[in-house]
């Protein structure tokens, strides 16, 4: 048996009974965006690592290495954003062919650590070590939230809203036009691989949600909407229902689905690397939401919400209604 | 410029200094075997990070998965030892490539798991990702220590007894075995073998050491003494001098090294990977400290003492003394 057989998380389901070793003061092991450990009683540690291979995650013809250092530390902060975290420390390991010249790293490590300042984050120890082949970076990065507000992902409500901190699909447009059409230079085409290459984490949207008392639940859409609203309801018990019309579609994706022979939506929800945040919303709090949001010039979307489980749904301008399967990143499908 | 030019400890050096944006609270970033994180005032968060490839750091033809999964967690637990703590949490990462066999990795993680039960440490979240070429494992763990029993790197004081909380040396000769001479079967080859596959790290030595009140700083025998303890020297502005008649050469160093043609104070001085842990304790103290070992049966070594710095010296037990050169493991070098 090869793990593609089983998939990604069929190998996480499959190993995570085991390490739940001393369960008292975790509040989340695996199975979250970040491991949520309490260390008083008022306060969590949120830890999340990531793990990065180039040529599987990156190539490093694909962009600067200030953008590709930044990049590398943005899953992880739009993992502590998901939880209502603020950042704390980054701990950085790569491993580094000989081929590689320190001029390059220099200027990686500068990128990351530009992001880093924007958040006042360190960037402490980790390890640092040869590699016979391609470049890896691993990333730890650890994060502080108010024990009464962290945001975790098994505990949307029945009737809650489902919102968009922003809007999805133009991240992985973006990869598409790198890996295919890299002569295509409409601004659209230019504006996705932006999206890709320096997608923001949603660390002020977090906190804000996080600090609200209107948020039950949240995630940040590094997989696509559909697997990770499929994670939200599968965790939550519940279902949910998406309306067509009001889901977000960024004008670049209507030109570029034309010339790459793809439906907009398809992007939209099932692209993934956005880092917006999909979270639940508490229906009768869901307008101050939306107005405190725009106080910070942020656009939030209520895009659906949660019903009775455990279908997802789409409820389509024709009137129709479609299930939506989760189609996002499986490393190993 | 390639880093095999300027070293890894040189680009840790030219790195660190650009990571430390929010110094509040971080009593040791980059430079000790752990970072080491103010929690609450009288508890701090230690976390470490490894990152292990196949073909780099180990041979999957060397071992079963078992051992190698509990080996790639010994080092990070030795760090958290060193650092006088209690590991709490693992967060591990692996690059998977699509030959694995699931198998395999089930009995990797066993292993790994086995371990982490003996110390109750949790093995929680991190990320899996396919690779295209080698196995990688990154490994990141935390741990507590009351913020007064703390060991650090730069706290030995002139006068103060370097000890050793077991031999040196037997690791690096099983790895030379393992990489020159497999057919090689003798009880000191099978011996060195078990000690390079199978270290274990000295939790219980580290948090002796810590509640002593006897030991001024401390780090782990990773990359061997001479390297290690220049470590110590370095960063407490001290020099040291050993004596030669004192440090314990295991037998096994002596049949060994006629045959590999190696003097076995070379691999005791200058082999890493024993995880046995270098300390420097106050001299009228070191008594107590060694009696309270024994009680738990170990045998620690007062091997030498730390003198006004830079230099380490060697005092040889034919009465000439020579310098000792930093001569450990350099992934780059």
């Amino acid at each position: 048996m090869k793990l593609k057989d089983i998939g990604e998380f069929g190998f996480i389901n499959r190993i995570s009974p085991l390490g739940n070793i001393r369960p008292e003061g975790v509040i989340k092991g695996i199975g979250d965006d970040c491991a949520v450990i309490q260390i008083q009683t008022d306060e969590y540690l949120l830890v999340t690592t990531d793990l990065l291979l180039e040529k599987v995650h990156f190539l490093v013809e694909w962009a600067s290495p200030e953008t590709i250092g930044a990049r590398a530390l943005t899953a992880n902060l739009s993992d502590i954003a998901a939880c209502g975290g603020n950042p704390r420390d980054v701990f950085l390991s790569l491993a580094i062919p000989d081929k590689m010249e320190v001029e390059w790293l220099d200027a990686f490590y500068r990128g990351l650590t530009k992001l880093a300042r924007q958040y006042k984050v360190n960037v402490l120890g980790g390890d640092t070590t040869s590699s016979k082949t391609d470049f890896v970076i691993s990333i730890a990065v650890t994060g502080l939230v108010p024990a009464e507000q962290v945001l975790l992902r098994h505990t949307a409500k029945e009737g809650d809203i489902i919102i968009l901190t922003g809007p999805t699909g133009l991240s992985r447009a973006g990869c598409d036009i790198l890996i295919k059409r890299q002569d295509l230079k409409t601004e659209a085409a230019i504006a996705a691989v932006e999206a890709h290459l320096k997608p923001r984490p949603h660390i002020a949207e977090g906190r804000m949600l996080a600090t609200s008392g209107a948020c039950t639940a949240a995630i940040d859409v590094s997989d696509g909407i559909s697997s990770d609203l499929a994670h939200l309801c599968q965790d939550s018990g519940l279902g949910a229902i998406l309306y067509e019309t009001r889901i977000p579609i960024p004008p670049e994706l209507t030109q570029l689905g034309k010339i790459l022979k793809r439906h907009p939506m398809d992007w939209v929800l099932n692209g993934g690397e956005d880092y917006v945040l999909l979270a639940a919303i508490t229906p009768t709090k869901l307008q101050g939401v939306i107005e405190e949001a725009e106080k910070n010039n942020w656009k939030f979307y209520p895009i659906g919400e949660f019903v009775a489980g455990p279908k997802m749904q789409l409820s389509r301008s024709d009137g129709k209604t479609q299930e939506i399967a989760p189609a996002g990143w499986d490393h190993f499908a």
